[in-house]
């Protein structure tokens, strides 16, 4: 069984170690693999977008752990997603949601009261999410993590909005290299020609980076699937003040 | 079988994957995990504490390898130490020490003689530990690593002392949200209020990080067993000026 | 079958736990190494350096797959090379050629043309390189993974140049510990007692790092087999001004 986890743990300290310890002391044979551990500190939308990005090129029934957890130790739930053709496991503050916004039929249980004898108040990735994952992966059922849920926290999804000069989106995840990610997917891309910034600069839609000069910025449909603004072999988002939150209109 | 890796390499360069090219060469089905890269350049203290601190976490019989080691080249010893639960292979400067400072009938032994012919000064860890680490793996006894020795470097571990007004406790590892971990261990933590930095400030003792507001400073019981000094989102050791060996009062 | 990877995708993102998923997806009993993912971005030198001082440390008929790619969707070739030990697959810039620098008979093929349909512009480790990794790994035979190739990119390799007074040397890599590795290797160090510095200043040539007192500079015998520059527990790049590229003479 494959485990994937993602987290803003960072790898300094040995918290991403410790997962995996205690994974392989309850499924000995599981594979892990890490995602990121570079999400920013309680960054939800980042590590929302890294498991949405990164879970449809997994093998079907991969275990997706994300652990972007700032509500640890208060009342939020611990959840599990069964969806088409994964399974996530996380905190119910909306870290989860994108990878699965386009499903309707998941199968959402608690796996908080599975490992409640030795839960620490500040480490449910080794307590709580590792264990349950772990679990699953050493074939128990789905319908025994915990009891059933009806819901859980979706988080708003930015939409592209129709204007008279295009479409109004907005970036929703800044790259290691500064590229600036939007929420204006690939089916949308016909016609496209550029992309207006927030400062009134327009950037030419092109096919890849090498396409304009070194140091010159572009739009470029990504490799997430969705419009992203670079600068070629630059960093746009630095160079050109995007942040995630920022609206841009392609046309 | 089960090997971790522990070292102050980084994960810039390629030193920690050519390990594993060693240790695949000579065990290939041994699972290796990494338990942190990220312990401060020759930071002793660091490695011990991220030892001492994930090892429990990991199925028995675990290889737990430490590179930290500044002496590298010079005489000093590289040993191995099969303690009840798991071995560690390392330098012997007392990065070891830590992870089995509780346990009094040790195996130690030198693994120095063992891969003399293409040894290179100053890369033990792909030339000495990592081999070492994999011919355990490949189902050696511990025996055949090398010579058995009688004892081997312990660094001080520092005990809570108790005073008037409370215990004195310094820290001891500065995790990378900036949490200022103590040597206050979760046994005594009955009865505690507070804890009294050293420039006079009094933090809350609390159950988790979101029980004071975003900002604020508090001690918790954290999830290796000590108390620690936090703010709920912030840098404590940042924000308050803790940093490894800094004294506090608990109480 | 054992695949190691080396890009500049930093660990940040997703995109390195991508390409794992994908491999998992093709060879899911594939062993995966990061030899490293902290390359400088678009530096094949960097990467070069890393995949011709890793890969003899790996097993026999390791996969390797190196991804600095700073042309990537511009037409430069995506090629694998057979080489005597392991296998080589990346863009075909020159970032696979130190490690092989020293063969002749070497088998070339392209793999762009093998997974066409759904390949991005911008991500090719993900649409190309992994997978082509991940099919070898799966037992195809490496003249199934596209057209053979006369010949590759082969870049530089700069090899001492006698003088008088020594030899000219360059640096060709500068790691995390700002230790500044030269091209002169191990088989010309005999009789070699101290290095000359761009600046004038003379380093001694030691056996170990600790063989000069802390925060001295010092030529030691790397542990990649070349001669580096470095400064006892300090950052020799750093403060010696020495970068890829520098000059320096041996003697």
């Amino acid at each position: 069984m494959l485990i994937t986890l993602t987290t803003d743990f960072g790898l300094r300290d040995s918290f991403v170690g410790t997962m995996k310890g205690v994974i392989l002391g309850i499924a000995p044979s599981a594979r892990i693999v890490d995602l990121s551990h570079g999400i920013g500190a309680g960054d939800i939308r980042g590590g929302a977008f890294a498991l949405m990005t990164a879970a449809p090129f997994f093998p079907p029934e991969t275990i997706h752990v994300a652990v972007i957890d700032p509500g640890v130790g208060s009342p939020r739930r611990a959840i599990a997603i069964r969806a088409r053709r994964a399974i996530f496991i996380g905190p119910d503050n909306g870290v989860l949601s994108w990878a699965v916004k386009d499903e309707d039929s998941l199968e959402i249980c608690s796996v908080e009261k599975m490992f409640s004898s030795q839960v620490s108040n500040t480490f449910h990735g080794r307590d709580v999410f590792a264990p349950a994952a772990a679990w699953l992966a050493a074939k128990r059922e789905f319908s025994d993590l915990g009891p059933q849920l009806a819901d859980f926290q979706r988080m708003d999804w930015p939409k592209p909005i129709r204007l008279r000069e295009g479409w109004k989106t907005e970036v929703i995840y800044v790259d290691t290299y500064g590229n600036a990610i939007t929420a204006f997917p690939a089916e949308l891309t016909q016609g496209v020609q550029a992309v207006l910034l927030p400062d009134g600069k327009r950037v030419p839609f092109e096919r890849f980076y090498a396409a304009v000069p070194r140091g010159n910025p572009l739009a470029v449909l990504g490799s997430s699937g969705f419009v992203e603004i670079a600068i070629n072999q630059g960093n746009a988002a630095g160079e050109l003040g995007l942040r995630s939150g920022s609206t841009v209109v392609v046309g």
